[in-house]
């Protein structure tokens, strides 16, 4: 095998109580990502799409997360990487994880390293932290595994694949920049106790609803008392698109990632459908020009085409 | 039928990463209550033993959520409430809920009230609320409903059922007072927000686990970041006692309720007892006198005898 290409998912973190810990993965968006044995060591990055990301591996989230995993490997194979992308930098929805965990798990199938589904996340980490300075793994753990997944802790990395009913998701990406570092500092350092207690109690609550398919336990655990009030001021008009959602049967929804996008869950892909609609013609009054996604929640994360 | 007599079980709260959430019914210890008509009216309370509880129904808990109970049925038959208690009050381990839920559950039976298990949880909590001050459920929504159970909210209730593996624990009851307004005091009022995702993604992590029944997991996310490093501090010998269960085969501990208690997790009886053993040895050397329990967790609640 010469080259290989594999698709690699948008994903959904910092899922309403569950900030810095629960994401999930989406089946649209996704990146393409070719990798190529090449002749020459080294890495070297080919973009296909009009993002004008780094080509520069060691600044580059694709190249520096494989640069790592060759490290680790003590391998000096030269790749070529051609990254197609769908998903657009800065929308919310793990475009940087894409990029990484596509990069790793296509290298991984390729060279046939064998480095199993934790130490890809740890290699795709490489990536995050060039990309948002921070050590997270709540997008690139669903992107590599799939459906549902909790980071208990990321030193060390502890992965919980969380079993969950078949659900849909609808996306809306206002076409906004929402700068990482705006949306960390405007959190509090120190939260009350009393809203904490709240928060992890809807947690729980959320992980036993999916794991019993209990879709109003499920609605009444999708409430964010301690992040989404403070970042929703950064997203325009997010509550008018949570209550078009939730009218058009939305089981819950809120900020994906730290923004601008948001999304709401759905009990089935024709409910999804009429989210879809009813936040487009919440969001068209808006002037801001915006995508929509309905998805199915992905399962088995990066796939190999 | 002129009268009734249940059994009520001890409860363990505050179960580690789950505090003010998250509580689970035992075997052992457990109090009997009889309820018997009277021809007059009013509630009258007995106690069938040495703790010298109130008997004046309005300072006593299982009188108070019984009238709550019977003004709400809009009845003013005359009770008599004789209680015979092992759970030793102040003990951390659910003493005022058992006095409360027994009272409430044997009521409705013996009069076919119909009131559901939540609507028993809310007349408990009346009880609850004279014996701490607080509108709390993390004792009383495991007396009545039994195994591990989740109160996502108090206002308005909202208990969570938890699916689980068959699990033991052994109980240790250090005989000495901690004053609720006390361990209530010391808490923060504020905690980091790095730690409330520290627990929250613990919670997460602990019921992912108790559904899928993996006992390595639930080992891991047993950390209280929060409450337990506070509280330990006024129970004596706190970490000699978790490392002594754990090395003797404990999946993990903290303490029940608000203290004194302290409790671990086992996988089978066998376990149980021989942790049993190991904190026994360990806390005989420090000259307080203490009781042990080894325990199943209780399915059902509080039962009809």
């Amino acid at each position: 095998m010469n080259d290989i290409t594999v698709s690699s998912p948008a994903t959904v973190s910092n899922v309403v109580c569950g900030f810095d810990c629960l994401g999930f993965a989406l089946d649209q968006p996704f990146d393409k990502l070719n990798i190529r044995k090449a002749d020459e060591k080294g890495i070297s990055i080919v973009n296909n799409d009009a993002f004008g990301l780094p080509t520069d591996p060691q600044m580059n989230v694709a190249g520096v997360a494989v640069s790592e995993m060759l490290r680790v490997a003590g391998i000096d194979q030269g790749l070529e990487i051609t990254s197609t992308k769908s998903i657009k930098p800065g929308s919310g929805i793990g475009s940087s994880a894409a990029s990484s965990c596509g990069a790793v798990v296509g290298v991984n199938e390729l060279l046939g390293l064998g480095f199993s589904k934790g130490e890809l996340v740890e290699f795709a980490m490489h990536g995050e932290m060039l990309a948002s300075g921070a050590r997270h793994a709540d997008n690139a753990a669903p992107c590599i595994y799939g459906g549902f997944v909790l980071v208990r802790s990321v030193d060390p990395l502890d992965i919980v694949e969380l079993s969950c009913p078949a659900l849909w998701a609808t996306v809306i990406h206002p076409q906004i920049e929402i700068k990482t570092a705006e949306a960390r500092a405007i959190l509090p350092k120190q939260v009350p106790l009393s809203s904490a207690v709240r928060q992890w109690s809807n947690l729980g609550a959320f992980v036993a609803a999916l794991s019993s398919g209990d879709l109003d336990l499920l609605n009444r655990s999708m409430e964010d008392v301690i992040v989404e009030p403070v970042r929703k001021s950064l997203i325009p008009h997010f509550d008018e698109v949570m209550k078009a959602g939730r009218s058009a049967g939305a089981i819950g929804g809120g900020i994906s990632g730290s923004g601008p996008s948001m999304f709401l869950l759905a009990e089935n892909e024709n409910s999804a459908r009429l989210i879809e609609q009813a936040i487009r013609s919440e969001y068209s009054a808006t002037g801001i020009e915006f995508n929509t996604y309905v998805s199915g929640i992905k399962s088995g994360g990066v796939s190999i085409l």
